[in-house]
């Protein structure tokens, strides 16, 4: 059995990336400043970076490869206009490339888009091309509210949205619905921005009737899916309420739930009220919560573990480990029959 | 052991009272229309209202006493101007108390407050005390949002504020957090902006030093703390990101939440994770979720259904369906030992 992590993100990029992005944002706060210059970062940088951090939790926790895309809280569609995001989309998800190409039986990548308030999503049709067919990348990280935090955008079920799904299916990669950082001082971006987006954009798909229009487009929702399993008595019941079908028919052939839940009750919730074949292992990692639990003594987000205590069938788990994962991710699957995996 | 739901609407209240609303909605888009007449409701009309719903469902399902308040959704802070929120409030309340009256043993009222976006929220003192001493109302519903799904105030811990938390604690009233309708597209009011408001407060409250500040401040967080138990792990696991206390300390003193979670695995989930003094029984009955669970043949919102089925002691049951309602509501406290009970 494989041990894929769907949800990872080079959170631990070395320092000039950062560089490169102030630089950038100072300049579109003063138009006199230089152009920036793209980070000039050696392979031994990035070695370093990764070999410390996500490749030494891999090997400890016992994963075998993790889906890996730009930080997300990074990602700052809200930040600049289009061009400033589409040169640090395409930075980030270069960079994204190097790893991948420097430990290509650890990581694969999944890209960032160059979203940005107000434009339409089909300019970031060409990145998802790209990153796909050049770079070899298996899927990306969509945004549903670029405004980091203000909602301006339309529901996902929205046309607005359409011609970004038709290069999705077109391309046969599934998008993880995810934010990033919020400039809303209401919303702190992992501790609520994050989990409301998930239940947001579950809830515009209960609404919708996006899945009749796209059969074949997946989602997966991260962070356990928001606050979807706790309330999933409270879903199924709007869902009826609105005449909507049966959500197993209606939005659960096409959307799936990580693992990113932190503490075993919540894993036990989403195993107990999620059929199987909706949950992929994630972690996050190194994410968003990375301390040790005093009640456990492990790391919070060694999401591993709480899957490995689950009483279910070892078929099962091996469904959340690697056979939901290669099923969402065709292209995924492909590269691995490829090795022989 | 008596059975309080901390947590019910005038969701059935006579159309005349909507007629009203509506009157007064068409004189904002057209002032050349007469002024709205208030409503003219039978108190007939008010007990079949309550009878075939409300003191229906709490006779079949066995509680004693909800804990009332005007339509959350219907609260619309939104809409209008201050004027508008005011005079709306003022009749939503008045209604809430005539309810009271005719059914003193079943309903004790909690109130909405005349809160309008951009206006400071000590404007909404006067309701609270108006409602508290003259009407007899034991709380009230504090809407974090008054934006309707733009989220354009301060957190909860802004001294915004607190001028209103001053008149909290002088009234020894604790607030439910409860947002009202969404204008923003992206939010389905009952299933993703309740939600998400629940989840976003307390963060906030992570973030803060609210209670600090003011130690007896109280306040419930409905549905169940929105995405908080699911992902208490994550919470616990921010907070000690974030070098704030433990949450037991420095939270969950002043934060209760409520039952209104509509399924089995979700209140099993609550009751593991979440120290049984600070869950309030609840149902939001007749509330967002209506139909029939087809799983289990019973309502949705039939959540005493849940609680009854909890393997834990009788005396922790007591807790949830009374004791820690009348610990955070000590005037609701008063009002049943006045009646001997």
């Amino acid at each position: 059995m494989l041990i894929i992590d769907c949800h990872g993100h080079y959170t631990t990029a070395p320092t000039a990336q950062q560089k490169f992005r102030d630089a950038q944002l100072a300049k579109v706060k003063d138009s006199s400043l230089p152009d920036p210059q793209q980070a000039h970062i050696s392979d031994d940088e990035i070695c370093e970076s990764i070999e410390k951090n996500q490749l030494k939790l891999q090997r400890e926790r016992g994963a075998d490869i993790t889906i890996f895309s730009p930080r997300a809280s990074a990602m700052g569609h809200h930040l600049g206009d289009e061009a400033i995001s589409a040169a640090w989309t395409r930075a980030s998800n270069d960079l994204i490339k190097r790893v991948v190409d420097l430990y290509p039986n650890n990581f694969i990548g999944v890209c960032q888009l160059p979203q940005s308030p107000g434009v339409p999503i089909k300019n970031s049709v060409y990145e998802l091309e790209r990153c796909v067919k050049e770079l070899g990348f298996i899927g990306c990280n969509l945004n549903p509210d670029p405004s980091g935090g203000h909602w301006k955008s339309p529901p996902l079920t929205d046309k607005h949205w359409y011609p970004f799904y038709e290069k999705m299916v077109e391309l046969d990669v599934p998008a993880m619905i995810h934010v990033s950082a919020s400039c809303n001082p209401n919303f702190h971006a992992t501790g609520a921005h994050y989990i409301n987006a998930d239940t947001t954009a579950f809830m515009q798909f209960i609404e919708g009737d996006l899945f009749k229009d796209f059969p074949s487009l997946r989602f997966i929702i991260p962070h356990g899916g928001g606050a979807v399993p706790y309330h999933w008595g409270r879903y199924r019941g709007l869902a009826d309420m609105l005449k909507r079908p049966l959500l197993g028919q209606h939005v659960m052939k096409n959307v799936f739930f990580d693992t990113c839940v932190y503490h075993q009750p919540g894993i036990d919730l989403l195993v107990e009220v999620i059929d199987i074949d909706n949950i992929l292992f994630g972690s996050e990692m190194v994410g968003a919560v990375r301390g040790i639990d005093p009640e456990t003594g492990h790391y919070f987000d060694d999401t591993k573990r709480y899957i490995d205590a689950l009483q279910i069938r070892a078929e099962d788990k091996r469904r959340i480990y690697e056979l939901n994962t290669r099923r969402v991710f065709p292209r995924l699957d492909a590269v691995l029959k490829a090795r022989g995996l």
